[in-house]
């Protein structure tokens, strides 16, 4: 043993004897919050952008994206290319453009490098007059882990909350 | 004095001594904000999932609740079983599903275990075309506390925007 | 040399000797982003309270306020004055009270006191049975600054996006 590896070993020992023992105390999370804000964001910000290849890229290797109502599981890729054909059919006639407002986010941290989140969205159109209308809403269940240093979706799964999803059901009188 | 604790002493002084005195820099209550955002979210979460038992359980146990115009401070249960009333008779007939949409939150905190805060909402009920519809506006002015280690309301105040409430002298030209 | 000060300095040592690297770990900047949050909030909630003066007071010595669509660049005053006579004009005739619902919001720091930032609003009127109708939408691009020990807007841009701003190649078919 070195004179250096000794020395720290004293101080460490020094250290963790003067530590209180703060067990209510959860280490600050601070960036991973806003990394994983900024993930679910960005979730939003690609679709809206039709930045179809940064959309699959918030997705983990093995990472899948499931939309409500029974759809088979796909991967970050395939994900990406089910929206480039959803976009481009527009089957629901939606002016241009359009945007995601996320909102109700809620973040737990299942350990370092990986966290369960729940958020909602509204999905902004043009209305008739041109005005932002609420054509859309969804909520997300989420399972991000990092990889590679950045947080990503490791399963997104997606629920369309209104309209009420056909066979739901949700009141709507 | 035992030795660990004699060098226990030394070892806090070195670093007492060494600390910057950083007068600007206020310490980080990161997972503090992250709790007090949840509880924010949760108590429109639970009204959503018309879980007024969850709802309750979100005020301090002499937490009150109070609805604008000039109504009496309730208790978390109180409040609980008024919000079950309300959402039961569902006066105003809104459709189903509906959601809180809650936005423009900013925290101040008043201690270790106290804090205030303001935010507002969109009430979101299904239009006429089952898209969302924002039915109502509200605004939050709460004051907070940490009691068995989870942040509550100790007050909240809601005060409607839109409609603008009656009586009120905000013109609707 | 002191003694204190020689034994300040072979604990800092012995410290600086123990601390593993943590390459990948950035400092935590939560009270930074809650600052800057708390700015954003505070652009909307100033003008919704038709506090002009509050809001040129979000500008930094030097800030500047750019409204979409190649207007002049205008100092914090200017700005306030502008946005002072733009509400008294109120030109596209929407009643009263008004909000601003802000979201999306993401922070990137580009130093110790210097930051950029991205976020949209909507701007929620009474429509004709009171309720909340979202009459525009809005994206901010941001660069920030900490100035007197407070984060200031040293540049804040705004673009138009819903209605589409006339001129703009989006398309609202």
């Amino acid at each position: 043993m070195t004179i250096e590896r000794a020395a720290c070993l004293v101080a460490a020992a020094l250290l963790a004897a003067c530590q209180p023992a703060e067990p209510d105390r959860d280490p600050d999370r601070g960036e991973d919050r806003a990394a994983i804000h900024a993930l679910l964001v960005d979730y939003g910000r690609t679709l809206d952008a039709r930045d179809f290849d940064g959309f699959a890229a918030l997705f983990a290797r093995d990472g899948v994206y499931l939309a409500g109502g029974g759809g088979e599981p796909l991967s970050g890729a395939e994900a990406g290319e089910a929206m480039r054909r959803t976009f481009a059919e527009n089957a629901l006639g939606f002016a241009e453009p359009n945007y995601h407002l996320l909102f109700n986010e809620t973040v737990a941290f299942t350990g370092p490098d990986s966290a369960t989140a729940t958020s909602q969205s509204l999905y902004m159109v043009p209305g008739e007059d041109g005005a932002p209308r609420a054509a859309m809403m969804a909520a997300y269940d989420d399972e991000l882990v990092r990889e590679g240093g950045r947080w990503k979706f490791a399963r997104r799964e997606v629920r369309g909350l209104m309209p009420a999803p056909s066979g739901s059901g949700a009141s709507r009188d």
